[in-house]
């Protein structure tokens, strides 16, 4: 079907465009972007809930969140203080550039420290997808099984950083760390790995020094 | 981007052709055959190892598995004694019926009384892609919050039961069992939602029931 590999191929150059103009724009408004990915489920929203509360005591902080449908998340982020707006993708199972630069009309990221993109739940697409982001997040709760990576190899070769979220959950589901961490590191040697539960407050700290260090991956 | 719009409509028009054919032969043949979609880490596999298990007893069963990479999965399910094959899809976030079709190449369908096929981890892509299977069970872990009915509508919309997973974690997470049921009934009223643990070998009977009674949801 060369056809239809074309038209994904120019669809991902213009993307790439897209997102190497946005990434531009935010490095000269001096905001630092992180996109969270994961499953549906993985606890997204309730880390970057904390984060947002955390953050927004010595930082300027914003969020753009993706769904297929409802503004369920952006309610419950606002929450926070922090300025959130849902971008509601229909039936698109991931977000791109385009949408995140239309989300941001009217804001002015000179007044950012930090802004959030949280993709739409799906450990697939979103990997293909570059949003101009400076740190991309694949999070991976205990209670998903332990062979997420091995099974879902691309996102977290294109990730920055991997967070294994609900950590307080690990002895009631017979969580194998080791075999999880051995499992992320085959698939992406050397890719650095947090634990956190956002619902229990644990661990949190090693994630906002990383975000303090504004360390941006290289990108090609 | 009419281009876009039009090629992805040729692909499902294409596929929904090769899904009815694929349905003319699953029933010429008298095997009934039921897909199974979810999150990554909803629980497919293992609630699939225990069917594939429990019904050996009495019928003649085999799957199918959907991954991006690795065959994992069918190495764990062929414990079951039933035969099982992997389709590993590479960057594709979904099966399709020319897949599937691939796949059972050299299998006796007459041969069988129930055949599954479990779907790649991913609660979006999989809803526009007819199989052919008779039933199409979408599954939602306690572990996953009660929101996702409402966040991914399509594939509710297109399932014939649901089935919550993992009820044996409902206290440890904090399940509320009435806002899923009232967001699954908001999203899709009447549609037939069943409850269990795969692990603890739960509530098991009323699924085995349903593959039992064999019926079929009206397809378009």
């Amino acid at each position: 079907m060369p056809r239809i590999v074309e038209v994904r191929r120019n669809i991902l150059k213009k993307n790439d465009l897209l997102a190497a103009a946005l990434r531009d724009r935010f490095q000269s408004a001096g905001v630092f972007v992180t996109s969270l990915v994961s499953s549906p489920g993985a606890g997204k929203t309730t880390f970057l809930e904390r984060t947002l509360t955390l953050m927004a005591a010595c930082y300027r902080v914003a969020a753009l969140v993706g769904d297929l449908a409802t503004d369920c998340d952006a309610v419950r982020l606002r929450q926070s203080g922090a300025p959130v707006r849902q971008i509601t993708t229909g039936s698109v199972c991931h977000l791109d550039a385009e949408m995140v630069e239309r989300s941001l009309e009217g804001w002015k990221l000179e007044d950012l420290d930090y802004l959030f993109i949280e993709n739409v739940g799906n450990l697939v697409c979103p990997a293909s997808y570059d949003l101009g982001e400076h740190l991309r997040s694949v999070l991976v709760s205990v209670t998903e099984g332990e062979d997420k990576p091995l099974k879902y190899p691309t996102i977290f070769n294109t990730a920055d950083v991997a967070i294994v979220t609900k950590i307080d959950l690990a002895s009631a589901v017979g969580f194998d760390r080791i075999a999880l961490l051995r499992n992320i590191e085959s698939v992406r040697p050397g890719l650095p790995v947090l634990e956190v539960s956002a619902r229990a407050n644990e661990k949190l700290s090693a994630w906002l020094d990383l975000l303090d260090r504004r360390v941006e991956a290289p990108r090609a």
